[in-house]
């Protein structure tokens, strides 16, 4: 099957935003063995836009929409395709009541406009949105097939990997379904790992091996065909088994979960505790702990040190450590291991991580861009400090430092096991 | 002039790498005067690149390539536009020349295929590659232009920015160019600014008033065209005074940046400092205060008080307020108040946010999925203590609570101005 991506939005053309959604769709159509020829973008405009399905529709079975579907009077994508199909918008009742729900949870008036996400084209199949309120859609129509999605990411992506996957695995009619299994990795980049793997990547057929890398994370995808998935599961577990051999230590989990999930289900296994104290990184550490749901549990809490003042007031480093002639500094091994250690007492857990360094845009101390200091205290044992330089912006520097952080307690973790 | 551009890349189509050079070339023609009406993608195929062709010069009249000007067997955009317009590949000698004093400096030998990067097509202007070997092209024939860039972002940018620049101004004449102008808000939804700004949107053609939600904010866009900056913006005031009638109160910049960032700086204005007291955002308050640069001038920290325990070691809020019988919870509009008003004392600032609420996906204390209260407390002021129920998935709730606060915030700041 030969698809086309059509992104609607002016915001794109104006190289206001950049087409990630282009990206995502392209991995999900490229796993689920539909070939993509063509990615096109076009702005909220009803002729261009019916232009672009047109040649589309000429030479693609899959015309896969995102964006268009909001409230307002820019968005057409189902008005523009009804209208070319010549076929009528119904409502879909369980959006309409979902959409009602919201607005008198709230208190406040339906705004009209929003009965326009709960439209649908007649005959076509509902894509339920559990992010948001429009309504997705995919209908089959004199041989092509057209799935329309919304534009906002959050909305967009779990339409696609739970309701869109399944109508185009219904649509495509794989008697051999594709299995796929997704194995994520922490503490080596993209290029170290497909170097390693690179014969194998290179001489496999069946089952494929693809890298890419994900938010910080590198993602292997292992997918085969097989009539069931106890047979595709046997398949997939040969492969995995050679890359173990490989990089089997940066493995940390076998399905698409980030990091911090895997930490805070290890952290429950052993019914451990963990706090956390931040500079550099003002807060992201949290953040993407009690990203997981329920880890409440796991995670007491933290502070976020951003000033010396506050790494004394709330947490008792000695300003002697901090500052003045010849003092360690608030960007060292010494202050990183101290504030692991003071959280773990204070927050009195099993665990204590910190994260101090340089998150730019400019240097710190005397030191350069992109220098963290990190460390992971562990209640009665000798608490472990690394250092690492990362580049990048300054948003890409405190990723990268949360994600190390984040791969040194996973290993703690993991090794006890 | 309407453009298209055109990324060639198969990398682009399995979704490997993002399409950011679409977004920078629609940046740079938009402020060139030129629209750009579509943006495609296709892969290293000859003939599914010539069928783009086809269709980009059925409707657009500047074709701007990029990707597929390199030595390998794969780039072929040169050849396939040459072969599309019946024209002959030339060699560019300068291009040559350079080609091979690089190879000869580093000592090695020219692979062959290099020569390929120094191709032209007979009648083209050639545009200098100031980072690559790959020469660009400007070419005009039956009234299209075309003009090749090669795809590496490093060397696509200064091509761009410079020769590609100057050749398009040449082939557009005098062409006035577009200004554009955003505006941001904040504590109002996409729909009911639009629904507020309605007949102003439909009524105006020049400037245009265009609103887009832009991640957890609402944007508007008011562009015109004129000779001169200056006058452009005479016309873009005069359309922002119309807007600010109606929905003044909610307009927190007048350029692209975050809430956040429009915090920092009212902050940084008033000489005033912030700490931060989180509960169900879990550090993301503060994660979004510290994006911006800079921001340890304006945020001295706070805390992450994930636990009623953490509540009462880190904030000193009495286990009485927490739990048992009677008390109000740690989710209640006095114990927002209470976090605010320690963390002020604690970190010695002007001001102390909280919040505490319920991020999901189930509900706590007996309160609702979406619930938060939060709290703006400020030396020497009574408390101000906000209620909101948000909807979406445990990211969007979060997202929207900081927000949310953060607006509150920014009022403060603001209205003292």
């Amino acid at each position: 099957m030969k698809a086309e991506i059509i992104a609607v939005g002016t915001e794109l053309l104006l190289g206001q935003i950049v087409n990630t959604n282009a990206q995502f769709l392209s991995q999900e159509l490229a796993a689920l063995g539909v070939d993509v020829y063509f990615q096109t973008v076009v702005g909220d405009n009803a002729g261009r836009l019916r232009q672009a399905i047109e040649v589309a529709r000429s030479r693609a079975d899959l015309l896969v929409f995102t964006g268009g579907l909001g409230p307002t009077q820019d968005d057409l994508t189902k008005d523009v395709l009804a209208a070319y199909l010549n076929k009528p918008l119904v409502l879909h009742q369980p959006s309409m009541d979902k959409i009602e729900q919201l607005f008198s949870s709230r208190g406040t008036h339906m705004v009209e406009s929003n009965r326009r996400q709960a439209l649908m084209i007649e005959g076509s199949t509902p894509l339920a949105n559990s992010a948001g309120l429009a309504v997705g859609i995919g209908l089959s129509e004199d041989g092509t097939h057209y799935m329309l999605l919304p534009g906002p990411p959050r909305e967009m992506r779990p339409m696609m990997e739970g309701p869109g996957k399944a109508w185009i695995q219904h649509i495509t009619g794989q008697t051999e379904p594709l299995f796929s299994r997704q194995l994520k990795f922490a503490g080596i980049g993209e290029s170290n790992l497909e170097a390693a793997l690179l014969d194998l990547i290179d001489g496999q057929t069946d089952p494929t091996i693809a890298p890419y890398a994900k938010e910080g994370e590198v993602a292997v995808r292992v997918s085969t065909k097989a009539p069931t998935e106890a047979e595709a599961a046997m398949k997939i577990d040969a492969t995995v088994d050679k890359i173990k051999e490989r990089v089997g230590e940066f493995l940390y989990a076998q399905e698409d979960i980030p990091l911090e999930e895997a930490v805070v289900r290890l952290l429950r296994a052993s019914r451990r505790k963990l706090a956390s104290a931040e500079s550099c990184t003002g807060g992201l550490f949290a953040e993407y702990i009690t990203s997981i749901p329920g880890s409440s549990g796991e995670y007491s809490g933290g502070v976020v040190t951003y000033t010396n003042e506050m790494k004394h007031k709330m947490l008792g480093i000695p300003m002697e450590q901090l500052e003045g002639e010849g003092a360690p500094g608030a960007i060292s091994e010494s202050t990183a291991a101290l504030m692991a250690e003071r959280i773990l007492q204070i927050a009195d857990t099993d665990f204590g991580v910190s994260l101090t360094g340089v998150a730019g845009p400019s240097e710190s101390e005397g030191k350069p861009v992109g220098l963290v200091y990190f460390a992971v205290a562990e209640r009665g044992k000798e608490t472990r400090v690394f250092t690492s330089k990362f580049s990048g912006s300054r948003e890409i520097i405190r990723v990268r430092a949360v994600k190390a952080a984040l791969y040194r307690l996973w290993q703690t973790l993991a090794s006890a096991e």
